[in-house]
Formats: C-alpha cells, structure tokens, sequence
C-alpha cells in the first residue's frame, strides 16, 4: 500500500498491478505447498517445506530482477516488517502456544527460561563482543559498540518452524522437543527486547546505559505480557463458559470471538508496549487448556483447523517472501569478512549459550532429570536464523545509518539463507546420528513425560553431587509445579471449564474414536 | 501502512500505536457481534447487524474525533480503496457464489442480468442525466456531465449484505431472494466497470466518447471475467480430483489448496484488468457444485466453515470500518440540497430501473412465471447502497478535483447512512407487510424451486399475450436450460468429481444424519 499514496497512476492500473502481485504470490504459495507435499511424501528431509520455499522465493525473485518487472508489482513484494509482525507472526506464535502439549513444557519451563533468558543474553553478549573486537583487530568492519550488541541481539533470535516441523515428522524425545520449542519461541521476545532496549539506548543517551536496568526491563516486558496473555485466556474461558453459545446455530458467533481473542491478546500487549509473542503464546496455552472445552464439539473441530491451516499459510508465505525479498533487495557483498566472521561468531555463542546454560540446569536437576549430551547437542545444532533475524535486521536498516545497516542486513541475509538450507537440510541426518529419533513418537504427548522416557530414570536418592542448597529450592519448586496440576484439577479446570471433571474426562467423550483419530490426525 | 513511511517514529512506537489501533478495531468487532448476536436473539429486526455494526464505528469514531487521539493509531482507521477491494470484498462475494443455491439463481439468470447490466444502466444514466439537470437548473451544485455520470454510475452499486441477512432470517421466496442476490452482486460489477469507463473518458478525450463501446466494453469484461472464474472453478475440480488429496494426513494440505483458489480467481481476473467479482462469484459457483464433492469429509466441513466465518468478518468489518471513517473524514455539508436532490433523483432512477426492467421481463416470461407487483416493490426497496458505492466514492475524491468530489463522498456517505440505518431496518416491516414472508422458509433451498412457490402456478398453454417472438426465444432458453441440467449430469458432473452419480447421492453418505444437520445448520 506504501506506493499508493506515493506516485499514484490510474487507480484501474494500481488495482491491477496489485492484482497480478497478489496472483504471482498465490502461484508461489501453491507451489510451495505442492513441492512440500512431494517431498514429504518421498521422505527427502533435505530439503524441508521452509528451505523449498525459500528457494522458490529466491528463483522468482531473481527471475523478476532479471526480467524488468514494474515498479508497481515489485513493490507488492518488499518484506515489511510490520506486515510481518502485524499479521504474519501472531498467527504462528498462537498455533505453537495451542498445539502445545502443556506437561513436557511446563515440567522443563526452569530450563526453557534459562536457556531463552540467559543463554540469549549470554548469546547476544558474546556475537556483539566478538563482531566488536573483530572490528577492533581489523578482521571485518568495524562498527560502534552498541551496534554490535544490536547485532548480537537480533541474530541470536532463533526460527522454530523448520526445525520443529522436522523434529514432528521423524518424531523425537518429548523433552528436547519442549526445550527445543521453548526456547526458540521465548528467544525471540528476548531478542526483540533487547534490540529494542539497545536502540533506545543508541538513540538516547549512550553513557548513562544501565546494565542492570536493561535485565530488569526485561523481566518486566516479560511477566507483563505473560499476564496480559494468561488474562485474556481466562477472560474468553470464562465468556464462552456464561454465554452459553454451544447451541448449535451460534457456532459462527462462538468462532468468530474465538478466532479474535488471539489476536486481542497480541495486540493488548503491543498496544501496552509490551511483547505481543510472549502474550499471545500463553494466551494460546490456557485457551487450549480451558477455553477449548467450553466450545461445542463442531467449533472445537473447526477452529484447532483453522488455526493450523492460518498458521500453515503464514509460515509458508514468511519463507517465500523472505527468499523474494533477499533477491530483489540491493545487499553491500563487499564485505565477505564480515558475513564469514559473523557465523563463526554466531556458532560460538550459540554453543556458549547451550553447554553453559545446560551446565547450570543441569547442576540444579537431579540425576534423572539430567539434560542428556545428545539433547544438548541436538539442541546446540537447532539454532537456525530465520524471519525473525531478518525482520528486526531490515528494520536496522532504517534505525541505523546507510552503511552499517546494511552490513547488519547482508550478514543477517546471508546467515538466514545458509542456516535454513544447510541446518534445514542436515537435521534429518543429525537427529538420526545423535540417536534420539523414535521415542515417543507413537506415545500420547501428555503421557509421554510421566515414563521418563529419553532421560535415565534413575532412584532420586543417588543425586549426591555439589549444589545443594540450589537443588532443596528445586524440589521445592517441584513441589510447587506439582501442587499447581492440584490446584489446576480441583480449582482452575473447574472454574473456567464448564466440565466438572479434570481434562482426562474429555476422552470418554460421545465422538467415535476413528471420526477422532482424524481430527487429531491433522490438527 | 502509508503513515510508516510518510514520518517514520521510533519502531517500537511506531508498532504500538498499530496495536492500539488494530485492538480498538478488534473490539469494536467483538462489540458488534455481540451485539447483532443480542439483537438477533430477541428478533429485533429494526437494527439489523450491519446497521449495529456502523452505528458502533459512527459512534467510536465520533468520540475518536471528539478525543485527540494519536495521529499514528488514526492512520489505521482511514479506509483504504485498495485494502476493501484486494482483502475485504473476495471473501463475501465468493461466499455469495458458494453458499447460492444455484437452481433459483440459473432459472432467473437472464432477469438478473437484464436487471444488472441493463437495469444498472439505466439507473447510472438517470440519476446522471437528472443530477447534471438539477445543476442546470441550480437546484443543486453544479457538475460537468461526465462526473455526474460517473456519480450515477457509482451511487448505482446496492449492497447485497444486510437486505440479504434479513431475507434469510426471515425466509422470503426463492425467486425474489435470487433476484435481490443476483442483482446486488452483478450490478457492483457493473458499477465499477461502468464508473471506470466514465473515468476512464473523462481523463481522455472527452469528446471521443463511444456509448456503444462502453457497452462493448462491458460485455467484454463480464464475459472474460465469467470465463475466468468458470475455468479456475474447473481447473481446481480437476485437482481434486486426480491429486488424491482426500486421504486423511493430507487434510491441511487439502484445505490450503482449496482456500487459494478463488482468491487466486479473483487475482487472475484483476490481473488481466477484467473485474474480481465476477470471476469470484463463478468461482464459488462452479467450486461449490464440482469441487466441493471432490475432498474428503472433514475438509467439506471445514471449508464451508471457514469461508462463512471468513465473511462474516470482512462483513462485518466493511461496516464498522465505513462507519469509522464517515466519522473522522472531512465532509462539506453545506451542500445540503445537492444531497437532498440526488436523494430524491436514486429513487426516481431506482423505480425506472426496477419497474421498465420487470415489465420487459414480463412480456418475454410465460405468465406463470411473472414477476408478481409485490416482488416488484421489494426488489425496488431493497436498494441500499452499501460499501461498493462509499469506496467508490473515495475513489472519486482522488480522481476528481478537490471540490468536486468531496461534493460526491459527502453525498455519497449520507446516502449510504441513510439507507442502511433506514432502508436496513425496515426491511422487515417492508417485506411483511407485501406478504412475501414465510414461504420457502423451511423447504429445502435446491427443492424449493421446483414447487414454483411464491409465482402462481397456471398452465403452460394460456400465455397468450404479447411477444411471441422474444417468447419463442424463451422457451428455446429454457429448453437450453433444461438441456444445460442434463448435460450437468452426464457430463460435466462425472468430468469434474469423483463420484458417479449426481449431487442426490451425497445425501445417502454414511454420516449420522444429526451431526449433518448440525453442519447444515451454520453452513
């Protein structure tokens, strides 16, 4: 819409070259899901249905900058970040938070916290000290501090839908699975707010930066919007409890609030300055876990598939448009020692960020809770860049000056495109090497972590290593997590739900099983 | 999206204010289904939802207006031509094609179209003439000739929504149900082509001007729309059919497909300059009577579904969004009498439309298949002029010179407050008392037709009036007609779905005829 207002030729000829934007977009979206779909039907993990759309994104765009494309339809093609963030993300983020399964996430939350909170601060320092003594011994460009931690921040932003989709196919461990998930979609609120609070202490006064500040900024974004989200859950919970629109010619009023208070959540919490991710996630998790039950059984059918379907969509058409626009978008290719030094860096941290973090969860768990090498590996190697990465680095490009933007906006190009293809292409192959493919692919989500399976289940009264004191407040905040599922069944369930039991009760419900089977097949 | 570029803030406020904006339009939204739902419920039909619906963005944008609210989170309440024309408007009109029953709609097609296209005509032409008469006569502001044409042809567009909601509500005949449908979605078509030419001329050389090849021109557009919307409709049978998508892990798949197409019909149409509405509206035709019976199950459920909830949102929206900005636009009311007058003169060109229209139709009809008096009167009621009309006249305040028109949006904007708060809520009152309520209300939508209810069932032999020629050309028609059905059956039917028989046989599938029912009910 930008170039509307901008050089405005005959509206007849705007609405046209919208027209034939929008319909080459379409073409692109059916092709990816078509190509997606063979693949995945030969089972080539290779080349993911992401990695495929972004190489289909990337052909056509070189073909459109080649071929002398109008001005008009390119412009249909340009990544805007607010687009991105408007309406292409809250969908994904809400599909992760509501086809989560609540018992693996929660049970590792200690972790999932440490490794998005403080191993992507630890990330984030290490890229920006790097990138920044780089410049300092002459082996890449050389760019201000603060810069440097900006690039730190927004690179150290990690992409859960190609690897997470691929864990989903081949099947693997619950708990890394959770770990993998959480991180990946906590790390990017945590990269967003720390690029955010070192543009604004770029622009504003660049000596009286307060380290301690920035954490505790965080943590107030944080459990701000954690609340924000968690409200609005328990608000619709109970609206769809009172109203009583379960009747059977009201399921088009009860989807449509459905479907709006997702979207109220993310915009709630960015209208309030906070983090739309963060809220709309947890928005998604107590939705699914009270709301969810309070549907007729048709809605119920029908919005777990809309979703999926929205957040399918979106997630394809982000990597289409991201490869178009890497193709179309001038890049400075000058400075190859950059981009090379830059994923050097970015491997560094990201294996800081994982051992250490690991190290130090792994120190308070007790013995058969232990983060396995493997899983930390599997986990070290997951870190793929995507929309996110080059989102906040486009927008550097307008926050930063002309060059260094778009040194940022090339290297972060660079890193998304090789991460996705080769990440993308290997975790098939990594999965099977570091042997945690199979378990609990068949076994129920929910039930899977009461078995242990994946971690040595061994007697709790071996754990006799350092870190006592650390580990009594572990068990007590065990305690904690296991009086909340108490209080969950007997007050929360009961309260937001109009069933009286606890969720198992949804099982025994009148649905044939096969006509189940299927839904939850594909939802 | 236009203020991002204009004067750029700091993103992170920059974003915020987008999300103070979206959360206000997402309330509003919720407020509106709730209310219409409250409304509905006690069968208040003297504010019917889309009247609610503007009356809240009147209201909301008043106290917006009155407030000094933001600049930046205004910015997204301003109505976009292009935004309603490429996003809002598909859905409804291809939910229009899809959820037509199309026996009602193919017996009167050739009323619909001399309604629409002729009918349309006329009324553009009339109010055209009479406006520019009335500046003549300085009775209102004066417009050159074209322009008056031009407001002719865009105050011609009527506005299927809310008449329509009242009509199933309250279950009107078939036939004249069809006729109000088809024409309302036929004569937007009509209205955009028709004004474009007019602009079209105007920019160019005003003397050249050809009637005949405007109406060439028309033809040219409605016929290569229709061939486009016809032959993606088929295209998309086709895969359905031989893709074998209907297994039960390719559902999302299935569903995704399915979903693009007809915004890759309506795409395709704009494209190649031809119009969207068109193209879309036989799209969902064809799709619905071939392509629908191709996917599985669950994927027909959820497409009705999604599409019927999808519209429901831009409907609902359009209205809300259009009161909103009526509320924050500049308007120049003190051209009250150009107002009053092109009040009275759409009325005037709405009766000659209406009235010459269904006499020409009478005398090629056998007599019992007349247009009834009261019919008449209830199509000629039912012209509220809606969205079409409003974007088109924001259009206009870009194409034309500053005064005139703010002149066409002032008149344009309360003619379309007026009908839809007026005409909207006394629809109800209207069409009982024409006693043309309650028939065909619980027959089956495809079986009601047959009956010829509403239309006084007399023999075949005693149309012994004038015309018979034109009648003989009818009669060849409908043979045509009946000849079309058969060929549906044997043909096109077996080509394009995978089943053998015709649509009769869906009714004989296995599922539990209460939970069918169910579906029905909100589809």
């Amino acid at each position: 819409m930008d170039n509307s207002t901008a050089e405005k030729g005959s509206p007849g000829q705007e609405q046209q070259a919208a027209g034939v934007g929008i319909l080459l977009q379409i073409m692109m979206l059916v092709l990816s899901f078509v190509v997606g779909h063979v693949l995945r039907r030969h089972k080539f993990y290779y080349l993911p249905e992401a990695s495929a759309s972004l190489l289909i994104g990337l052909i056509v765009g070189g073909l459109a900058n080649i071929s002398d494309t109008e001005r008009s339809i390119r412009a249909w093609f340009n990544f805007h970040e607010e687009f991105f963030f408007l309406f292409l993300l809250p969908p994904i983020i809400f599909q992760s938070g509501f086809s989560l399964s609540p018992k693996p996430f929660f049970s590792n939350f200690g972790a999932i916290v440490t490794f998005a909170i403080f191993g992507t601060f630890i990330a984030s320092v290490v890229t920006g000290v790097l990138v920044y003594l780089g410049g300092l011994m002459y082996l890449m460009y050389k760019l201000p501090f603060v810069e440097c931690l900006m690039f730190g921040a927004l690179i150290s932003a990690t992409d859960p839908v190609t690897v997470l989709s691929i864990f989903q196919e081949l099947g693997t461990d619950m708990n890394l699975y959770a770990l993998v998930f959480g991180e990946s979609v906590l790390n990017d609120a945590m990269a967003i707010s720390l690029y955010r609070t070192m543009s604004v202490v770029r622009s504003n006064d660049p000596s009286g930066q307060n380290f301690f500040m920035v954490i505790v900024r965080f943590l107030e974004t944080f459990v701000g919007s954690m609340s924000a989200g968690v409200g609005v859950g328990f608000t619709s919970a109970l609206l769809f409890k009172y109203a009583g629109l379960d009747i059977d010619n009201l399921q088009n009023l009860e989807c449509c609030l459905f479907v709006l208070f997702p979207y109220f959540s993310y915009m709630l919490a960015e209208g309030l300055g906070l983090s739309g991710i963060v809220s709309i996630l947890f928005t998604g998790i107590v939705m699914k876990h009270y709301t969810f039950s309070n549907l007729s059984e048709n809605s119920q059918h029908f919005v777990s598939d809309f979703f999926h379907l929205i957040s399918s969509l979106a997630e394809t058409f982000i990597f289409i448009y991201m490869g178009f626009d890497i193709a179309m978008e001038k890049h400075s290719w000058s400075h190859v020692g950059f981009i090379f030094f830059s994923i050097l860096f970015i491997a560094i941290a990201r294996a800081v960020n994982v051992f250490s973090c690991a190290y130090l969860i792994n120190l308070v768990r007790p013995a058969h809770r232990q983060i396995p090498s493997k899983h930390q590996k599997a986990l070290c190697y997951s870190g793929l860049r995507g929309a996110m990465a080059f989102a906040l680095a486009l927008q550097s490009v307008h926050d930063l000056q002309e060059g260094h933007g778009q040194i940022i906006f090339t290297a972060t190009t660079a890193i998304v495109v090789l991460t996705v293809l080769l990440i993308g292409g290997s975790t098939g192959t990594m999965l099977e090497a570091l042997q945690v493919v199979g378990d609990g692919h068949d076994a129920h989500l929910g039930e899977g972590f009461e078995g242990n399976n994946g971690y040595v289940p061994t007697s709790r009264e071996e754990d006799e290593t350092t870190g006592n004191k650390l580990r009594m407040k572990l068990k007590e905040f065990h305690r904690s997590a296991a009086s909340f599922s108490e209080i969950d069944r007997n007050y929360l369930t009961p309260f937001f739900t109009s069933q009286n039991g606890d969720s198992e009760d949804e099982e025994d419900d009148p649905m044939p099983s096969s006509r189940r089977g299927i839904y939850h097949g594909h939802s």
